[in-house]
């Protein structure tokens, strides 16, 4: 059922794990088939050294589990949200990666400091609000993908493919569980830059006194890479 | 003797050595038989590129050596301590891994600020008093062993298996050689993050401006991973 | 055509892969042969391990591709303002490493503290004014290349084979494109160095409180390497 | 000639390669012969990858070429000062290394924060004074030299066998051109260790409030390793 899916959500967590972001079983990445409303992730705490496509869980929008012997990935509720609401995402990817999730523990937003960020994200990548006690109480990886959601109620998420979660890590997607995996490893990368620029130009106060990107480098980056009339690449 | 326990421990130490956690010869792991009542431990000052099971050294509760031909780590005294003290854990690693040592040299506990911390540990790692004269000159490696045992006076060694001893390194622990192994490697990420994090949010008088976990996320993570009902994992 | 110069500026682009300082397909080197007025360049967005010297792409000074069945990089342009005003100079490398980009993002130039800048970069390398709307809208690549030669109005291109581009990333040259990329990886290595140097040495108030080095010892170092008696390597 | 040291100190030269310390053609290790009177020293900018032992140069203590083809390192009359005024030191490593070098640059001697450090320095770590224009436009080599024997004028080099040249970067010593590159390697890793610590403890002006280790601390760990009645590693 779904090998190929399976096989490239595989090869993605397994691209997620050379890339350097996880360590450990940490991490997981997602791919959806749109036409069938199917969803295959990584199984929950699997060492990535065994790891097949076989051992992918497929399941429905809702969660159901629809063919796989391992229980998938403990985040997946988040995951399953952000598939019903970003209509048009084909792959999600979640990591706890050094500088993306320093900037999700002290709760800020990621700004753009330049094109390096702009290339793939179009202004600053928004922070969650922290979540209350009856969300931490309920469902609560399902309430984490609602606070996604909401965080994103004023942006478009295909224009800023990520997010940070107040005290946890980090959520990227994308078109597809290569792309959204792609939007991981850059994602730590500005928030690496993001962080060392900001030591570099403090006030007298101790504040980071350096501006954001103007908003026309931004559009300019962005656009060249994903535009209409985008010119990067070879496509 | 014990051959698949010091089979166990010398593995874990190269799993040490190859997380990157340590260099040169620094660092150590043991693990315990406890109907036995042994310990078997890493030798003092061995390279780890010729380290073989055979030379895994077996003491006794109170350090006797029983078996092998080398001295064992000069921290012995330390790890014995734990054991004595600390009922049912089954392996105990030492490192002066970069960031956990800066958190000791500063003499401070490693704050909860986010999940990947709470995962493994159920809120702040404590940091030890630092030792006076007269335990420096006494049985040093000894009293450091009861300095740790003192930071947990109010404590749950099982819910917080690592600590920080001042102005030295980190001591962690666990059910087994290999878990205490993946608590150092744990402990390690959460103070590079924690460090980070600190930097981005910090108050007029530059002093870290950003809040510790909510105590229902940290209680959620832990839970969900090492509770009773935990759904982490393949369970 | 030119089959020797697109080997070397291949093999250039792959070092500046291996060298750890681009990820992706981010960065670019160029080289040129001064005779024919032609320079080699890498494709835009095509991933390193498929990279071959047919790959690259010859274009002429006005940036017309002479041969090549790819899209030439983004940032020809920028490359080839460099050619134009930078007489003498034989290859360009552009990147976005972490620490030359956190300057670059900070829009600050990188001070001299130390020999090991100095052996390079005789003096501060100098950061570009941020473009305006009427540039970023305009020939935005060709307007980058433009400011770069503004930076250096003053200065000597051949004493300061680098630049940062403010909120973009560095450009770096030399006699050759294997000299470029040498230049890119020491201006990493600086930057990151200088800004640990700056966070060791904080005034009352939290401003850098490290002088530059003296002039004299600049001179030194680079007059010892690059200088009309020099007498570092093998000459 | 000297053909076993030839080969010591080529190995310690690639083993400082492969550590990380160095880049590019920079770093070098020497050895003496204290019976003879000569030193193997790394050629002046030689690729590590084409480097044999055949490729060291031999120098007696004035610095006269005794043996070898190449030039030797530029900074082998700074070796020279130190075995001449070093009595028993074996070998001499140089590097600029990242952490090292940053403390250098700040002009700042390397506090003692921990155990880590004491293991193999007994104290702070001097910083050179800045070189005067006399001496940098005289003799430089050697006037670097001179300024490191200086800043040991009331220390003792077999306990403390390293040093920072303030602006340029640091040299260790050892019984042997192997203990010299040991050293080296746990310099840099106390370096950056320090310079965390100081960044997670400032007071209200900035500045680091951190106390340095306590010296019967230092002792302590000094001692059991390096002292009469040393008990670490297989004595």
């Amino acid at each position: 059922m779904l090998e190929k899916l399976k096989a490239r959500v595989c090869e993605a967590n397994l691209e997620l794990k050379r890339s350097g972001l996880v360590i450990l079983t940490w991490g997981n990445v997602s791919g959806i088939d749109r036409a069938e409303g199917l969803v295959a992730i990584k199984p929950s705490g699997v060492d990535y050294d065994e790891m097949r496509p076989v051992h992918m869980v497929i399941v429905d929008l809702e969660g159901k589990v629809v063919e796989g012997d391992l229980r998938p990935s403990s985040d997946t509720p988040t995951h399953l949200v952000l598939y019903r609401e970003f209509q048009g995402i084909g792959g999600v990817a979640h990591t706890h990666s050094t500088h993306a999730t320093a900037w999700a523990q002290a709760c800020r937003g990621l700004p753009c400091y330049g094109t390096t960020h702009a290339d793939y994200f179009r202004g600053d990548v928004p922070v969650t609000a922290r979540l209350g006690r009856k969300e931490l109480q309920g469902d609560y990886e399902r309430e984490t993908g609602l606070a996604i959601v909401k965080a994103f109620r004023k942006l478009n998420p295909h224009e800023r493919p990520a997010v940070l979660v107040a005290n946890h890590g980090a959520f990227t997607w994308g078109p597809s569980p290569e792309a959204a995996v792609e939007n991981s490893i850059v994602l730590e990368q500005v928030a690496e830059m993001a962080a060392i620029t900001e030591r570099l130009s403090l006030d007298l106060w101790g504040q980071p006194l350096v501006a954001v990107a103007d908003s026309a480098l931004v559009d300019k980056h962005f656009l060249r890479k994903h535009g209409k009339d985008a010119y990067y690449g070879q496509g």
